[in-house]
């Protein structure tokens, strides 16, 4: 850092957890190779980005057919970023279900400092097992509900709650369809601030242009944790974009520790060798934003609207009406044939 | 408008005016051809976008060598967008200096609804003239502060004022270098509703990821016409995001009258036929966005910092830290020098 840049906020601290390594992968069909993950890991430690996560865009154990196999294995992944991670913490993600025990067990073995698992907003059951078996082997184990638009702050409270007594260290939400406005944010995340005494965490999606002001409006409403992204890196509208959240965090007061000349190198090498270009917000974006549709839904929107000829903005609206999740991809043909149905009328 | 689409807002309206073919044309050189103009203009006036600005972007009598020819002439611009829009205003933008009163006269020849005069956030009264010209000439006139971070909220009020004493129909605010945040612009546009009657307007760039958000913020704080470009196509990191505003404020409850399913066609269009790629943040964007450096300067920036071997920047922190506005152009190699002298001391 120069004498020439601003100096940093000195007051409260804010966690940065950095995904480009893990929902970044999403962007590139999780096809990043050893030498991308090890350049990007030893520039985010440089720059003293405190947590670091990789592996498939799924988590562990995800790589499959079906949501896509990742380039390097699991095993591959995890010790190119032990190796490359000096002070940086290693941060791993799984989805119960994609994820088993024994991917816990081989994450334990390369030394993942941070496990953290996702479910549904109102599914933290399912993660109940997995924080017990973490809490045992005595890993800093974090809970996150993903699409969490689609329910109550006040049942996100309660989930969170939950998430605590299974032995989540940290709770949080990801807005995973880019939906909320800061006002959402500020509701949902001071719910869980009074609900659990854990710090609280928050990940953005940029569909609505707001991952910035939304993650200000968490650490404002009292998260502790902000999710972000090297220049947004992510599918669709991308991530929170960590080299902008940063300053603007330390311009507001808050302190992340970071430095922002290395974090801008991290970011530069980032754009340079990770994905083809940084995330932009098209129209598809805004609408799946707007709807809170899953914007993994995005390609089979698209396919079957061409073949049924019907505007496929009408599809994603109506699959928000219809709280279409993540594996609910036949609705999509349902609600194009309604469509169409409708219109022959 | 399909009726799958959300139902758009029905509180205070708010006049958005496109920038697109105006601003926009900043990344492009200033090449944009007839084609392109008169199909992006057809789809705004589509879409029912109240006011569409055309020129280059410098504005009116700007194309020159110094800050790059345009393709087409301000009369060929002018003419083509003016058989273009049937519902739309057409806009004009004019910085005095570059522009002259003969350059008013051929916009008013053109039929153009809208003249904004631009100046410095402190040289109001170089508008003067020109305003005065305009109100005789029965034009609505428009004032706007440029590079408006670099005074008080109350020196922005009281500039608004004296625009609207010399005729201006409605004032605003630039915030040319993308350094304002949400409470930044809380407080100026607030000092500016209190002080004048007429429209108050808000213009801004997404250098730190705040463009929505603080244009969100300007109308809360009681400004009437927010500007925006299709995909943010602008210089750097770009103007406010049209497509993703104008959403975003329907949900909040404000009326744009804008048809949603017709402003992404717009947005699509703009993609594909007016700019390289639509605008992305990168660091040097970061950064002057953090310094509150006019972007224009980032070129010669880069040239100067690499030929002395210095960090750029540091350059722009440099450039910040001395108020550095467009024109002052030597400053650039003065900073540079002077980092270079201050390492090998």
């Amino acid at each position: 850092m120069s004498a020439s840049a601003p100096s940093g906020g000195t007051g409260k601290p804010v966690l940065i957890y950095d995904a480009s390594l893990r929902d970044g992968h999403h962007a590139v069909r999780h096809q990043l190779g050893r030498d991308q993950l090890r350049a990007y890991a030893e520039a985010a430690d440089a720059a003293g980005i405190p947590m670091v996560e990789v592996g498939h865009g799924n988590g562990l154990g995800a790589s499959s057919l079906q949501v896509g196999q990742a380039r390097l294995s699991d095993d591959e992944m995890l010790s190119i970023v032990r190796e490359s991670l000096r002070d940086s913490a290693m941060a791993v993600f799984m989805l119960p279900g994609w994820g088993t025990t024994a991917d816990l067990r081989r994450a334990i073995a390369h030394e993942a400092d941070v496990v953290r698992i996702g479910t549904h907003c109102t599914e933290g059951d399912l993660a109940e097992r997995h924080l017990g078996f973490l809490r045992e082997q005595g890993v800093q184990a974090q809970a996150v509900l993903l699409m969490s638009h689609m329910t109550s702050a006040e049942r996100l409270a309660h989930e969170c709650a939950r998430l605590v007594e299974f032995g989540a260290n940290a709770v949080g939400i990801m807005d995973s369809s880019g939906h909320y406005l800061p006002a959402d944010v500020t509701e949902r995340i001071g719910a869980m601030r009074a609900a659990v005494e854990v710090p609280v965490m928050f990940h953005a999606h940029n569909n609505l242009g707001m991952a910035v002001a939304n993650s200000i409006a968490a650490v404002e409403a009292g998260a502790d944790i902000l999710d972000a992204c090297a220049r947004g890196f992510g599918a669709g509208a991308g991530n929170t974009q960590l080299e902008v959240l940063v300053p603007v965090l330390e311009r507001m007061g808050f302190s992340t520790g970071i430095d922002l000349y290395g974090l801008l190198d991290a970011a530069d090498l980032a754009e340079r060798t990770l994905m083809p270009a940084p995330p932009t917000i098209d129209s598809v974006s805004v609408v799946s934003g707007l709807a809170g549709v899953f914007s993994g839904f995005k390609t089979r929107v698209l396919d079957i609207a061409r073949r049924e000829d019907v505007d496929p903005r009408d599809v994603f609206f109506e699959l928000g009406k219809r709280q279409a999740v993540a594996g609910q991809e036949d609705l999509i043909v349902e609600v194009a044939l309604a469509l169409k149905a409708a219109r022959s009328a």
